[in-house]
C-alpha cells in the first residue's frame, strides 16, 4: 500500500537497534519527513492563510474568508469529504487604535507615548479615555495584599514578567498570563478604573500582545490594554520618582451580536475500522493584529499536510483521519465545545485527539492528557522510534484547548510540542505574520504529527 | 559542595523516574539551565565578540582584537588560569569588493550583476577579470562525466542544491559541499579557468556564502567564487537559452605571510584529579563577510559560559574543566593541530573534548565520535536523564573539527547538536551577525555542555 520513491535511501536511513516491523514504521516515518520537507505544500497553504486572507478574529471578514479557503485546502490536499459544522461565535471588534500616554503632572503638555492595544472582550474606556494615577503590582496576589484605599479610582498596572528560568516557555506564560486573564476583575473588586498589563511576551521589545481577558457578571467591568514589555519596563521606572504621574489610555473595542460561522472539516475514510477517528487539527481563528502565522495558521496547515502526506506516499489509514480547523479558540472555544457536543450527540468513537497550536517551530515531542498508564504503554512502544526523528519528548501534560472538551469520550488528548523559545515572540502581536515562520521547521512539525498518526492508526491505543 | 540559591524549586521539578543520584543530578542540570537563562552572561561575551570586536578571519586584526578580548571574558568567569597558546596562521585577505556580471552577446552593454564573494584561499582573477562562457554542472561527479573539450578555457558554475529532504541540515551541506572544496581543482584539470559555486545555503535568497577550498599543488589554480542561490537559480535558468553568455568576475583576494595568533586557553583545575582534563570550545576565528556570531562565537562564548555555571553555583569540578578558544578553523586548522601537538608531547591526559561549533540554536544532543561500546554505555547511563532536558540525542557521528587532531589520545570526542534548522542561512554569509543569534536558545546550548561535562566530571567515562 505504500509507494516509495527513494526505499533504499531510506532503508538505510533506519536505525539498527529496531525490531523488524519498528524498522518498516522508521521507513515510512522517514518517508513523512523527507516527503513534507521537498513538498513543502504546508508552507504554500499557510502562505495563502495568511497572505490572502489575513487575520482571522472570529465574526470578522477575514475569519469568514479563512472558512470558505481553508475548505480549498483540504479538498486540494485529497480528503475524502469536507464538511461544515456551524458555529455561533462572538464578534469583539477593536475599533480605532488605541491610544496610552502619560504626564508627570496634571495638565503638563509633555507626555510620554506608551505602545498598547486593547485586550480581546475588553470593554472600551469611556469616551475621552480613562485617565487616573497608576498602581503597580507585579501579579494578582500582590494586589490582594494592598489595602482598597490605595487601588481605588486607579489604573492598575501589572508589571509581572516572564520567568526566564523556565526552560519551557509556556510555563513562564502560565505563571504570568493570570494578570491578563483575571487583572480587571480583581483590580475592580478594589474600585480600580481600568488595567494596563505588561505584555506576555519572552523579551523586552516594542510590540504590545493583545489576547483574551475574562470579566466577572457580578464585578464592575472596567477597561484593559496591554502595553509592550520596553514601555513596561520604562513605566516602571518612572513610576519610582513619579508615584503620582497621570496615565490615559483610550480604546474603542465594542462587542457585536454573534456572528455564524463555522469549524471546517474533511477526512480520509479508514479501510477497516472507519468508525473510529482520529482527530487531528489546529484553530482557524486567530487574534487581528496581525496574520496569526504561528498562531494558529501553523496549527491548520500542519493538520492538513497529514492528509497530504498519507495521499502522496499512498497509505490507507485503518481508521478515520478526520481534520478538524476549529473556530473561536482564541475568545470563546465555541468551535471545540460545539465539535465535542456533536461528537457525544451522535455517539462517535475517538481513538486520539492531537491538536497542533504551539506554533510551527522543530517538533520535540507530544504533550499528552492521558493516563499515567497510557503514558507509560506509549512511552515504551513508541519512545525508541520517535527518538530517531528527535520527537520522542512525551513527559509532559496537556492537549490543545480545542480538544478538550472531548476529554470524556478520547482516551487520547494530545498536542504537538514544538520548540518553544522564540514563540512569545511573535504570539498574539502584530509580528505574528509568514515571514516569521520557517518553512522547514513547519514541515517537520506537520511530519511529527503525520507520524503520530500513523502508529495510532496502524496499532491502535497500546495496551 | 554546590550552593543551591532555589534548592527546594529545583527539587520539586525532578522527575520521579530517577534513581536517588540520578535525582540530585537532575537538580544540578536544572539549576544548569536556570542559572544560563536567568543570568544571561553568554550572551552578553557574544554582543562583546559581536560589536565589539566583530569580523575575526585568521591573520586580521579582529582575530587579534579577539585574542585580548577572550582572555578577558574568561577571566570574568572565573578561570583559575589564562594563558595563550601562539599558531602561525594562514592569512589570506579578500580585497576589494568582488564583482561579478554577464552579458548575453558579446560586447553587449546590457549586463546582469552577480552577487558573489571568493572563496577563502581562492587565488584572484587576473587584472581586468575572468571572462568565460559558462558550463553548469550540479556536482563533481557530473563534472567529471563530461568531456574536457567542453570544459576547457570555461568557467565551471557548481549548482548542486542543498538536499531539502535530508532532515539534519548538516548532512545536506556534506552532501553539496564538495563542489565548493573541491570544485576548482576538478575544474582546472579539465582545463576551465575559473569556478563558480551555488552557495551552501539552505533557501533561495540573496546572500553569498564564503567558505573554504582546496587547491592542489600539482594542479593550476584557478579563481573561485560563489555566487548566492538566487543569483545561481536564475543563471541556470538563462543558460537554458543562452548557452554561450559570457560571464566576467573579479576578485582581488591575496594570500599573505603566515601570522603569529594564538589559542586562548584558561581552566578550572579539578580537585581530585587535576591531570585529567575535560576539554570544551569552540573556534574563535570567523570568516570576514560578518562577525561569525553563529559560527563560532556562540561556542566560544557557550564554553566560556561552562565555567561560570560551575563558578556561579559553586561547583567544584574532580577534574579539570579547560576552554579552548581554538584559533583558525575556518581555513587551515592550525589552532586544532597545535593543540593536539603539545597535548602529544606534553603527555596530557584527556577524559573528553566537546567542542561547540554547530551554531547557538536549541540543544537536541551530542554527537559522539567514540567507539560503538562507549556510546551504547553513554546512552544506558545517562540518556534517560538528558532526556528530561530534551538534550538526550546520542545517536550521531562526529565531534568539532578542533578537537578532532585529539583522537588518538582522548577516548571521547563530541559536539554539542543544536537544532540545525535555521544554520545555513547564516552560515559564511554576511548575515552570521549578533542579532540572528535568540538569547535562550545560546544559553540553553551552554547549559547542554555543563550538563556533560558535569557528568563526565562526576562519573567519569561510563564503563
Amino acid at each position: 500500500m505504500i509507494h516509495f520513491k527513494k526505499l533504499t535511501i531510506l532503508i538505510a536511513a533506519v536505525g539498527i537497534y529496531l525490531s523488524a516491523s519498528a524498522q518498516s514504521d522508521s521507513v515510512v516515518l522517514s518517508s513523512f519527513f523527507e516527503t513534507a520537507l521537498t513538498q513543502n505544500k504546508a508552507y504554500a497553504d499557510l502562505h495563502d492563510l495568511c497572505e490572502k486572507v489575513g487575520p482571522r478574529l472570529s465574526g470578522s471578514e477575514g475569519a469568514a474568508k479563512a472558512v470558505v479557503l481553508t475548505q480549498q485546502l483540504l479538498k486540494n490536499a485529497g480528503t475524502d469529504t469536507v464538511w461544515l459544522q456551524d458555529v455561533m461565535v462572538p464578534h469583539w471588534v477593536r475599533g480605532n487604535k488605541e491610544e496610552a500616554y502619560y504626564s508627570l503632572e496634571p495638565g503638563s503638555k509633555t507626555i510620554s507615548t506608551v505602545r498598547s492595544c486593547a485586550l480581546g472582550g475588553s470593554i472600551p474606556t469611556p469616551k475621552g479615555g480613562t485617565t487616573a494615577e497608576v498602581v503597580e503590582v507585579h501579579g494578582l496576589s500582590e494586589l490582594s495584599k494592598l489595602a482598597p484605599a490605595v487601588v481605588k479610582g486607579k489604573i492598575v498596572f501589572y508589571n509581572g514578567a516572564f520567568d526566564q528560568s523556565e526552560m519551557e516557555t509556556f510555563n513562564a506564560y502560565s505563571k504570568a498570563g493570570p494578570q491578563r486573564w483575571f487583572g480587571a476583575v480583581e483590580a475592580a473588586r478594589y474600585g480600580a478604573v481600568g488595567v494596563l498589563v505588561r505584555s506576555m511576551a519572552q523579551h523586552v521589545d516594542e510590540w504590545p500582545h493583545t489576547g483574551s481577558m475574562d470579566y466577572n457578571d457580578s464585578i464592575v467591568k472596567i477597561p484593559a490594554v496591554a502595553i509592550s514589555t520596553k514601555d513596561a519596563e520604562e513605566l516602571s521606572k518612572v513610576l519610582m520618582t513619579n508615584t503620582h504621574l497621570l496615565f490615559t489610555f483610550k480604546t474603542y473595542c465594542q462587542t457585536l451580536p454573534d456572528v455564524k460561522s463555522a469549524n471546517v472539516i474533511g477526512e480520509i475514510r479508514g479501510t477497516e475500522y472507519p468508525d473510529e477517528v482520529i482527530v487531528i487539527g489546529g484553530h482557524l481563528d486567530s487574534w487581528d493584529l496581525a496574520e496569526g502565522a504561528q498562531d494558529d495558521g501553523a496549527g491548520v496547515v500542519q493538520a492538513i499536510e497529514v492528509i497530504r502526506l498519507y495521499k502522496t506516499l499512498g497509505i490507507k489509514p485503518k481508521r478515520t483521519i478526520r481534520v478538524v480547523a476549529f473556530m473561536n479558540e482564541e475568545n470563546g472555544l465555541r468551535g471545540g465545545t460545539e465539535y465535542a457536543r456533536q461528537a457525544r450527540q451522535n455517539k462517535e468513537r475517538y481513538i486520539a485527539a492531537i491538536e497542533s497550536d504551539a506554533g510551527g517551530f522543530t517538533p520535540r515531542g507530544f504533550t499528552l492528557d492521558v493516563t499515567p498508564q497510557l503514558r507509560a504503554q506509549i512511552q515504551a512502544k513508541w519512545k525508541p522510534l520517535l527518538d530517531k526523528f528527535e520527537i520522542g519528548d512525551l513527559d509532559n501534560d496537556g492537549a490543545g484547548a480545542d480538544v478538550g472538551p472531548l476529554k470524556d469520550i478520547c482516551p487520547l488528548l494530545a498536542e504537538l510540542h514544538p520548540d518553544s523559545q522564540r514563540y512569545f515572540d511573535y504570539h498574539h502581536s502584530a509580528r505574528d505574520v509568514f515571514e516569521n515562520v520557517n518553512d522547514r521547521e513547519l514541515e517537520m512539525g506537520a511530519a511529527a504529527m503525520a507520524s503520530f498518526v500513523y502508529l495510532l492508526d496502524r496499532y491502535g491505543l497500546p495496551h
